[in-house]
């Protein structure tokens, strides 16, 4: 089969490896028919984290049951079916309580909680940017898609960025009628908007500096503001009478920076600490790593020096890390199917597998108008 | 009558002043029966915070109804009355959402929210180590306690502590059959540790390194841990095998030091992230400040630069904050007066109100078998 | 002033009574602007309830504060106010916990928690079907709202039907991506339908067989089962794959009778078992009463012999009563304000006070079209 | 192997039965160390379900791992493990949401979900009052134990009753420090009264009338009422200052009786209304069937009139059904390690299997002293 393979910093190809095999009981195999290139697949496309050269990416993965292992019993040859990132057990006491990214079995390396699909540090396990896929306890893990072809471009969606941005407002605690700021217009910040919106938020902010994010976010009838131009927690406060957003969202992550590029780790904590009430909550979906030797000062080693003595002050609560996907891609699913939720409104790319490198590139460079990419292999 | 003063730093004298008397309709004036020396009331006493020579401290009051304002409909003059440190106004929307310690209407000063007797930038509220206290919007702030003087060191507690020290566990998220880690054995740790036992924890780990104070640990059947003596850490580590405690309470705040007494403000929040499980709790209610000019490098500027990466990759969850004691107080009444709760096995001293002075010292000093402090006007 | 008076079974008459005058420090006076005939009015104006002749009507009130009591601290005169249905004291226990609709202190009736205006067996408070209200405890019990006259007729909603409704999907511990089956398309129902899709319901199936109601349920969204046509469990069963709902609101009440109009106060709660998940949840917001002697067989005493043995198999959770509208109504009054709730979409007529009669009388005859009646003074 | 039949009302025997074997690649194979008569088993021994003759009784089973199929990946042969009666799946939606007692897979029967061991209408499952058990699903349904035999007669009490009474407590929304009335007390009522102690309960009254089970009730620091003897609503009453307990479980079920034997089905729910306070809970774990001939009246057909119009009034909540024993064994088996739980309180005999006629008999009778018969094959 074909599969995109990271070579090192920015440098992918799409080369032909083995097809997949079922290698206990539990597997499948699934060919996939959907495929995206995530924000956190820069992490690793830039080189700012451990992953081998040589390893399939693509963790946000659908397609249909090829093949099954003799332990599997839900899943059938020929379901159409969505991937979580997170591959989990469903047996361990992380599984059960529902922390599906916790699972304290599949990934092997020692203190590692929680694996995930061609992904630094989540275990040996082959991504799904390629024609097949691996699944291991494929029961537990794949959740089931009507058949056809229907919905598509929304479902892909359920892999990964559309219950990560639905954590988000989920950690931060949201409430019908709250208002929310969400920091960050990438995918996942707009899958957190678009969540807000479905759960009946008063208002959504959603703060980043790019014209086409900010009019996507403006596309689902949230409120954009352009860090570029204006003091995001200004707009926050005023519109909220002083008292600040009842949530916010951290949809950046580590490489937060200012608008001349300059990466400041604390900088996005620190605006949302200022612009969301006191008692409010804060979820944090951007990714923060334990060490980076490319983050400057403390932050190299995962310390990230935020205004901690106001976050205190001000009693706020904060929710953070990977999405338990299980958890919500059911009762998204149901929402895409009943016409109330439709994540593919950021997709700008839909390109054949050969043309991943050409998608990594322009995604990395936030061209213009490249908001998400989908790979069809 | 007379009253504790702040003289500054390290300074405390027992002075006449004038009795406080009714100035709003809806005012109590309570006769102090008892009074307590806070472990936050050392803070001012240090001179850390920028509270004002001439305050009369103490929040932590319960007492007789001496008198009420004619806008007064529940409570009574000779009610036996806990007074919650919090001031609250009980119709605006923090207050509504049971977060009195954010009430929006009681702190005049511009952008605070919460307001608290004889307390840094807390509004110009006097205390209540005195003879007498004014009590604003008293039928929503006093908690009604049965007549006589029974369990009066017990109910003592329900004004911050012991309120407070629950707040940590709630805020960790603490269902029963956790394992659950407090940092600080100092009253507030003691009362988390108490609480968590209270509500079904299955192992409470305390860590100090005082021996009175873990002392009084292990008297409550909790594990006690020295951390002069071994790795806090390591200690939880090993006995979760490898997993972390469910929870973990911040009780020590931001005066944080090692053994040898050198401030660390990152230290304890470093060791709760280390020794909670993946997607587990923490609740810090040991005070962060956004300044203060004698903290260390950052953390005078309220920078507390923990190890957040870690944080962030193991999923865990933080609340924080001042407790809003009437969420917690009445059904702590109920669980003393039930003999299932007795907070009051941490008292040391009572002493007279002329005695404070030489309480704050040797309180501060923590001087050892100096646990916590009654005044009794 | 004007007033509308209960005077017996299907009778009402507008009279001239006394302005109401501030009769505790804590009291105001509303001028009402837009005052609603309730289904629960309904109750009385048919004599299904104990209310005594000679009542001042009306519960679902808004107006201008006119004048402030000297306790009143927050409520100025001139500001704009919705009036909850529930009198509430907003420090007893129950108000502390957020249930003012079962305030210990402001029903002076032995063994009845809870007080409304105007309404049987719940204080001696006049109603507000007139041109002014006294308003005990006005600073808990007002909810600010905009200065001005806009949104009128969906602020109005905000004093009973819309948190009604909102807080039958409450009790049915609704959640984003549920399905929810409402019966009954009254004003209450309606409510609960509207705020199952502001909730991020994936379906809402509304139940009943009048075709004015249910073309307003299908105007906003919703799926209309007419049960004089159809079997609403089954049309249930058939959209949710055999499953049921994963929620149900119960908006009809103890009158509930079958398409030719024979009561069967069973009949709903059957349904409703039958149609929702097992472990699903149950709202009920239609009103059930303790005794009514015009009910058939066991009714009579309040006994409703509903399949409980299915309900107790299928683990079902079934939450009851009146609602506490001050936990929601800041959100709601957010939400319209945000332009993302329109409940005036069910207002069919806008009398004036003289017109009441014949409001109460074609309101009660469901007459075609007349789906929610406003008052305006 | 030896088992446990039933063969017919009120006639058990101990008879020869081929080993049971692995027939998925899921399954394990439990060689039995425990397993308990429940007061449910009572329900079948009366005849009173439709639980066919020959069936291998006993749902509360534990034991050692005496073989796994291919597909089981975490248990292993030799593993002391918990058996929950409930046998789930693990992937199905009601699994995934902690509702393991209503699996959709596992219960072939068309219309039913959950299936248990031994058990009427529950699937076609022997159960485990026998030398060996198979178990479906082993890696999901099986709670691994310490090695060796302590907590032996603790340990037996997670597969069913000690989870059920916990469930009780959860359904009932349980909080700490609040007052909580059980109703009925065997097996499950004092489970669920040892966990609302656990719990942090400030009082918990247990009502029955025989003393043996009263005495029990004593033993763990509740308030025995004798119904017999005194009206159970008048003494909550009067303990709560005319305002009922906040929390209550019905731990009785269908064949609710006064005190001369009279069955009258809706006299439990009744008194559970009448002693709970407005807007408490109610936990309802004893059993209510759709159907049962030899019910009085209309609970013949499963229709149980209680005062439904009082419970609405109060705006009661009700949670109802088989406990789901996966949410709660692991926190239960570490508060037993703990020294924490001690549900072992209750066991009164200890009996070889042979011996099941005469557990099966006397504990029917309720003949003083049986209080909880344990089978050790």
């Amino acid at each position: 089969m074909k599969a995109v393979i990271y070579q090192g910093e920015r440098s992918i190809a799409v080369e032909e490896r083995p097809d997949p095999t079922i290698q206990a009981p539990g597997d499948a195999i699934v060919r996939i028919t959907t495929t995206n290139i995530c924000g956190s697949d820069l992490h690793m496309y830039e080189g700012r984290t451990e992953v081998e050269e040589g390893t399939v990416l693509g963790h946000e993965n659908m397609g249909v049951v090829e093949e099954v292992g003799p332990g599997v019993t839900r899943v059938q040859k020929g379901d159409r079916v969505s991937v979580p990132f997170n591959i989990a057990c469903g047996t361990c006491p992380s599984c059960l309580g529902g922390w599906t990214s916790f699972c304290e079995r599949t990934n092997p390396i020692e203190g590692m909680q929680g694996a995930a699909y061609g992904y630094a540090n989540m275990g040996p396990y082959d991504g799904g940017q390629a024609e097949l896929l691996r699944v291991p306890y494929a029961d537990f893990n794949l959740l089931g898609l009507p058949e056809g072809t229907d919905f598509e471009n929304d479902f892909t969606m359920l892999s990964d960025i559309f219950p990560t941005g639905w954590h988000g407002t989920e950690l931060a605690g949201m409430q019908p009628g709250d208002s929310v700021v969400v920091y960050g217009a990438g995918p996942v910040g707009l899958m957190a908007a678009h969540s807000a919106m479905i759960r009946g938020a008063s208002e959504v902010f959603v703060v980043d500096q790019h014209p086409d994010r900010l009019k996507l976010a403006a596309s689902i009838d949230c409120i954009p503001v352009d860090f570029s131009q204006t003091d995001p927690v200004e707009v926050v406060l005023e519109h909220t009478k002083g008292t600040g957003a009842d949530r916010g969202v951290e949809a950046v992550g580590w490489q937060a920076h200012d608008p001349a590029g300059e990466e400041h780790p604390e900088l996005v904590l620190d605006n949302l600490v200022k612009s969301v009430k006191a008692h409010g909550g804060l979820g944090v979906v951007g990714v923060y790593v334990p060490a980076d030797p490319k983050s400057p000062g403390a932050a190299a080693e995962g310390r990230i020096g935020f205004d901690y003595g106001t976050f205190f002050t001000k009693g706020q609560q904060m929710g953070t890390g990977q999405a338990p996907v299980k958890r919500y891609n059911r009762q998204l699913r149901d929402l895409i199917i009943a016409g109330r939720a439709t994540p593919s409104f950021l997709v700008s790319h839909e390109l054949g597998l050969d043309e991943a490198p050409v998608g990594y590139d322009n995604f990395d460079k936030r061209l213009d108008g490249w908001t998400k990419v989908l790979l069809k292999p």
